[in-house]
């Protein structure tokens, strides 16, 4: 992984009157230009072949410029692009996909959060030692022939849950499961999904106390899944497995909600668990995470996964939520994001929230 | 109950231009410390033991002062206190349950909304008088030995919905109930649930007339039941019941929707009939209240339930809604209780909204 | 129909500066009054019998007028009326269902968008035509024999879904089939449903640019189906079956929701061959028109229908969506069509946007 060393070398050459916000062009790219633009900050769209069509039906978003790559592998090459135009990348879910993992950690431009999170979140049993070490609740792990309820199975390299099964008795698990890939079986938590987006500021002083810095929670969704969330139209998963289909858990996008407001107390706490972990064990997770949860009718929420970055749920939320509107009006994830790096700025501390 | 020849004794000796609003910090106190602010009016959060830190994280929305008790019962040990300081309380459904039905009604600090509504709302019995008195068409009560189709089985004491269950014939039901605990069966409707948020003004002169003041329609939700709304990834209740697995009705929170609009005269007309009749029978039910319905597939709407307040389903539009927006900007509930309050005031007519 | 020169003579001697924007009291009618208002344009709406109370709690979207019709099928009796008001008419669905499809094209009226359109839309045949002539993915037709897996079985006259059904064998079928009613069979998509409100305008110079215009994608939602969408809560269908229970899919309102990112320059695409085939067959499609559609766990997208006007997922959208914010602000679907009659006013070309 680059040094934060070579990165604050990199950051001392910038022209800060003129940052720019980096990102490519896909997941959650429209709020953060859009967000970037609102707060006076350039933005670059990273594409592939060409600048998407798509952009210019969204004048807001459209990034001031874009730089065109023949593939995201080969984001690498235009290191030096980026760095001569005062660019702060802000990497979403796809960003890092696309790119790599290996050659994220190493690409030689300033990277809004800290990368070191990586290594602890792109690993099913590392990310399970940071949430459990934190005290949060997650499904249990289950072995194969332990299976006495529902479980779910997930393969690590399943793009989109695509080939996750759920399974109730180890016959069901062996008749499904592809002996050849890696996989994890969890406990299968009844209740309703929730994915709540966090933003961890170390630098802002108002408001919810960290032992470093404020905890703020932007909004919440609940990922459409396809074709899990409409297959019940169908049959139940017994009755359509003998017609050979089965449920998937691909994410086709986001609807919008709220959770009964008594359980924020235990919402932040869980929020504030995770941050304060992370701080112990990698330096911190810093700007937007989201914890991935249910909500059980016993009101407890279960963790099951978590992603240490802008999650595209928040792109419901473009224009602010009914959570983010507390904060400040017109509040997306994507806003913050430029908020956090003008306040950094403006404070001499980007060293505090770039890696 | 106490008498409004009482509370109007009280509020003769307020400061009125410098009233608060206070409730208790849950359910949907956000909206409501936040609608009264953007008043102008002074807010107080009632909270146990210490403030909760979450207000920390919605700064238009923490109150401008907390006041502890121990326990939520302890409430009327502070009503000096809240007299002292020109309180009208906004009680919300978490505000009645926490202090207890006989304690609210007692309680000797103004409270929005007329308190004879309790008596009529919080048993069964008594909201299907009132309901059917006013014409509006209800599931059927079943008698159990006369199931002979799908039926929803509630129990009387059961919180948020986790004891009620759903049978199809007696013996479905025989084998699902308890038979130490006080029940009402009625018919299953199949259909959509709507969520129905009105507010009744008798002090607006402008707007959908009514006898005696005017009816609007802030918003609409659907709740978001645990396990219930996913639990058919699982299996079918069928399936499941053989593994021990039962479907519960918990809310864990809302989802934003839209009805068709030409269901809104028959919407409104449920809306007007419930508030007429509560003119007849008890003075009136002032504010905030919800119809919980099931839209049919031949677009008819029944009523299972009724709120008399402010429900949580309103949190998802703190900022406005699709219907509030076309009234004012920005208009969740909790503001326009608090609109309410100031209308009220400069009118000399707190009479009519406090009890 | 109607010739696009005897509409333009009507508009010759229309006082220009005086337009109204004319509609019937349902469907979307709330954000076409608010949107025309909004653009300070004069609204009126036709009713029947009396003016809908419902717009008295919506002072925003009531219209400045009504006129009183009888029945909807006497529309054309107020042609006259209209013209003397400088009318401009905005069809929505219930607008051309409740006045019937040969009164609607011959209406002596100027109104928004192309009739051209409702050949090619109200014809399953011709709609299919149209769509794959576009190179758009439709579900596969499929004749009752060859059923070898799920298919949707919908009947030419069904009103909103109601004796739609979905089968999985031949055997299936014929227990359900109505060999009365004309029927259409297509291949069941499983998948999550996604409607997309996209909007043609072939005057603005800015944008998504096609041959001719540019397409704007203002929103998206999902319908809420009854009693499809709960059904389940009661059993799976093959269980229900037994009971006569059956699931049926009569849309009662819509939820808002999002879009992967990563689905936009798709989804764009699909908008723009309809639009470009739309112009080829019959002069185009003008204003906003819908995709009904089902995105797969492939991440394909299959088109399901065409509404060529404004649909009333829509609504919930009535001052911006996450989409139309990257517009402009508070632009619901009603306020484009506004926005889109003032340009082609102000520009001198009326006749490319009424017919």
């Amino acid at each position: 992984m680059i040094s934060k060393e070579r990165i604050m070398e990199i950051i001392g050459n910038y022209d800060l009157d003129n940052l720019s916000i980096a990102t490519v062009c896909s997941h959650s790219s429209l709020q953060i230009f859009d967000g970037a633009r609102k707060e006076g900050l350039k933005t670059i769209g990273i594409c592939v072949k060409k600048p998407p069509k798509f952009y210019d039906a969204f004048p807001k978003a459209k990034p001031d410029e874009f730089i065109v790559v023949d593939s995201y592998k080969d984001i690498p090459k235009i290191a030096d692009e980026l760095v001569s135009r005062n660019a702060v990348i802000v990497p979403h879910g796809s960003f890092v996909e696309y790119l790599g993992y290996e050659e994220f950690v190493d690409l030689p431009v300033p990277t809004f959060g800290n990368r070191s999170v990586l290594e602890w979140e792109s690993d099913r049993e590392q990310e399970r030692v940071w949430l459990e070490g934190a005290g949060i609740h997650m499904p249990r792990k289950v072995k194969a022939e332990d299976i006495n309820g529902p479980v779910m199975v997930k393969y690590h390299g399943a793009k989109g849950g695509k080939g996750f099964f759920i399974a109730k008795t180890f016959e069901e698990f062996k008749r499904h499961v592809n002996p050849d890939e890696k996989y994890t079986i969890q406990e299968f938590i009844t209740g309703t999904r929730y994915y709540f987006h966090f933003f961890y500021s170390p630098l802002r002083e108002e408001g919810y106390q960290l032992s470093e810095g404020i905890l703020e929670m932007l909004s919440m969704d609940r990922r459409v899944e396809s074709n899990a969330d409409e297959i019940f139209r169908l049959g139940s998963p017994r009755e359509l497995e003998a017609a050979g289909i089965h449920p998937t858990y691909v994410v086709t996008g986001n609807v919008p909600l709220v959770a009964r407001e008594s359980l924020l107390p235990l919402i932040f706490e869980l929020g504030e668990k995770v941050v304060e972990q992370s701080l112990k064990l990698f330096g911190g997770m810093i700007g937007p995470f989201c914890l991935e949860t249910v909500v059980t009718d016993d009101l407890e929420i279960k963790v099951f996964e978590i992603s240490a970055r802008i999650v595209a749920g928040t792109n419901i939320y473009l224009n602010g939520s009914p959570y983010s509107d507390l904060v400040d009006s017109n509040l997306s994830t994507g806003r913050r994001i430029a908020q956090e790096i003008k306040l950094a700025r403006s404070e001499n501390q980007l060293d505090k929230i770039l890696s």
